[in-house]
């Protein structure tokens, strides 16, 4: 299946989305509460990927509903992000290209050592229909004073 | 109105509430989706809470609906996070008492400097339903591999 083009992501942010970022990654949960919490992720210039495991919550709520969204907060410098609101796609990494590319961009390492036997990869393909990335006060100081509002 | 209890964050994660986080907050949009962004908060060692302003829209947003989650990770390891969701407890800050409490811890300044005239400060304080705190791998590690899943 073709990947449907993404809004595009302006480009004043892409270092955010290459530079080692943690995501927050968004999904519904059946009881409706949102879940959110921190993933690697990978930025291709268009999309941004991440990897999940069968077992996780974020893969079950996302084949429920596909509404995702992120926030990616660059590595050094909260006051700098972006966030993407759109829909996932959902496709198995059976040779586990996928997490292992990840493996290697934010450890070194050939192959993700942490998974199990028996674990199932997935890869999240978010498709972004609105695209956030503000110029906020502090855009170019160090860390340690995250916008307040 | 007195603020209802928050279920019990657990201690090993109080530091990572209390070091100068970046959280990523959670809303629900009117049109369904998912917003997602930074947000300076302070841990009083029950309830997170967090400024806005009446102009933003996760200040809408909560105000129709109140179901909220924010993703918190330690600021100098992103393997160790605090995940709660929960309900919003929405409180005008007229003398900018809890906005100036964030620009002392932050920032150490004595007021916060980037409200313009006539901007409205909004307290928003979570109260937990559902907390998770996990003890994943590497949590030990310095930052640079977040779990990929």
């Amino acid at each position: 299946m073709p990947v449907p083009e993404s809004v595009a992501i302006p480009e004043h942010a892409h270092d955010i989305l290459t530079d080692l970022p943690t995501g927050h990654l968004a999904t519904l949960r059946p009881d409706g509460r949102i879940s959110v919490n921190p993933v690697a992720l990978v930025f291709d210039g268009s999309h941004v990927r991440v990897s999940t495991l069968k077992s996780r919550f974020k893969y079950r709520n996302l084949l429920r509903d596909d509404r995702i969204s992120i926030s990616v907060p660059h590595r050094n410098n909260p006051n700098r992000y972006v966030e993407i609101r759109g829909r996932a796609i959902l496709e198995d990494d059976p040779d586990r290209a996928f997490v292992n590319e990840i493996a290697r961009i934010y450890m070194g390492a050939d192959e993700y050592p942490f998974d199990q036997p028996g674990d199932e990869r997935v890869t999240i393909t978010i498709v972004a229909e609105q695209v956030s990335a503000p110029k906020i006060p502090l855009a170019s100081d160090p860390p340690g004073a995250p916008d307040a509002s």
